[in-house]
């Protein structure tokens, strides 16, 4: 059945079934724990809180972002509140509340759809996240965009502890959780017909699981600066090395590759752990009293590097001769089409 | 220059100089009062709050909700945001922090964009909002979407005090704000070429001006039933009747038409008001006490009809006689493509 046949109207309807709470709200119906206004009304309202709010959100578009056709409908819907959630994880919080906009063709198909809302409750499930509205509208291409709520974490004085990009210090330690280049890896098996030659890496790539867990840990661990590597690990070192005016120089040698990495792409796996998106993992920056508190805290840390003084913030990536690697894939814009140098500043 | 010759990252440093905000965001740089982390992180970070978050969003897509070339960019921010506020003061709250995310086809102007964030922080600055960042990707076609925090008004013992669909009682009154009917006239007056004929009814229409005033006022005044106008008059009392089970009859004559629009449309004005959008007015359903209170407070507030106990919950409209008015106006729906029967319950 396609949307335009049930209109906007069926299809919130159908939707809000699919995520378990009737539509239109009636007279006398409890909205969901923590929730004064549940969906269905002109906007959400909460209980009243007494906490830092964290605010994110992210798009994906059908064509540019992933492939109709070729990523199934809950890929699709998982990836769409996950990305949004890993930014909610790079500042150390707990996300709470999501709303979700469609733009949709009116020939979409209200099953794509219904697929589509399976994964997002799946990630909300997982998460413990709150659908909580959106909207929907027609247009030529398919796009969904998630605004994701969270709540920042306290320090040990209740004062309110996040990861910023602007707080490495020269002397930091960096470090990385998880394996990085697996999700590039999966896009590409993907690209390639060979999804079963690596089952674990393609799910890197369709199902990235955004660690919550080891920004809570960080902040709890003293550690103050990080974020997720979604661009790839150099250009998001980039971000950091502008943002706190450091040079961050890392051991290419320490850098985490997994098992079924080095297996599949014996000769890639350094260039897609270097500039490879979408892994989803945290990049944390901290003293080193701090990053062994971290480690006995979060299981999978491993230190990459350092930071140091430096009049022109960059990143350099050191071979295991100690050599400096050209740095030649430093990560993707979408609107100049090419893997580029970092420039923008 | 087109967005594709700067990329996402310039684009995003000329939109915050736009908001008169640093990119990216250097350390010792002091975020905007309220806020702990500003704009160019992972993710926005408030200051503690102790609060009722309101939470909306709304999307605007290019040759859906406007006319690309006949719109000027600056009315296409504005608007963008003004729809979001009014879904806030439809809850009776204040609006507070905007996250705005732009669909972009590589060829759009950089101008243009410029223009946009322009109209964006018009709004923004009028209704005392910060733009606390967002997202840009590629995309086909232009698309602006816009999530936006509120905190809600609270009680006079402290309570959070809000406006539902959902609370209207037999015997209430119905109120609405301001004229109805002129944003659609308005409208018209641009489809037609005629925008010189009456530019108030056209100002409606491009520059709306959400009621955050009247939906603070009737809360405090206790009244707890209301939303905006925005699909039009009919089909919005139709959600409040099924949302309450309550049957709402209306008197024609009582519907406050402006005097442009009566002097424009004489014919028209009627279903102008009755069937037309984007008049974000608020609808108000209270007790004739809490109505008279606040009528003091709102100056423009015209009652125009009531809530009675109905076995099938719906809207009735009478003309100067007491004749039901037969209703095939009743709103739009994006995907059905049609104005339509309100039929989807």
């Amino acid at each position: 059945m396609r949307v335009s046949e049930i209109g906007e109207f069926g299809l919130i309807e159908v939707l809000s079934k699919a995520l378990g709470v009737p539509y239109p709200p009636l007279k006398g119906a409890s909205p969901r724990p923590g929730l004064i206004v549940d969906l269905g009304d002109d906007a959400l309202v909460t209980e009243r809180l007494d906490e830092a709010l964290i605010l994110t959100t992210d798009t994906m578009v059908a064509g540019v972002h992933f492939l109709p056709g070729k990523t199934p409908w809950q890929d699709v819907g998982w990836k769409a509140l996950a990305s949004n959630v890993s930014d909610v994880a790079a500042m150390g919080g707990q996300p709470r509340l999501a709303l979700v906009t469609l733009v949709l063709p009116q020939d979409a198909l209200v099953e794509d759809m219904k697929a589509l809302y399976a994964g997002l409750r799946d990630c909300a499930t997982e998460y413990g996240i709150l659908i909580v509205g959106g909207d929907i509208v027609r247009g030529p291409t398919f796009a969904v965009t998630v605004s994701l709520t969270g709540r920042a974490s306290l320090g040990p004085s209740g004062e309110i502890a996040v990861l910023t990009r602007h707080d490495a210090l020269p002397g930091d330690l960096v470090a990385v959780t998880g394996t990085l280049g697996d999700a590039a890896a999966g896009l590409r098996l993907l690209a390639e017909g060979r999804h079963r030659a690596a089952p674990g890496l393609v799910r890197r790539h369709t199902r990235p699981r955004p660690r919550v867990d080891a920004g809570v840990g960080a902040v709890q661990a003293g550690v103050r600066c990080g974020m997720d590597v979604s661009d790839g690990l150099v250009q998001d070192l980039g971000h950091i090395a502008r943002a706190s005016r450091v040079g961050l120089r890392i051991e290419s040698a320490r850098i985490p590759l997994s098992v079924d990495l080095r297996r599949e792409f014996p000769d890639e796996a350094l260039a897609f752990a270097l500039g490879g998106g979408e892994d989803y993992e945290l990049l944390l920056i901290g003293p080193a009293p701090a990053m062994e508190v971290l480690r006995t805290s979060v299981a999978d840390i491993t230190l990459i590097g350092e930071a140091f003084a430096s009049d022109s913030p960059g990143v350099s990536v050191l071979d295991a001769s100690g050599n400096e690697i050209a740095l030649s894939l430093a990560g993707w814009d979408h609107f100049l089409g090419t893997v580029r140098e970092e420039d923008h500043d």
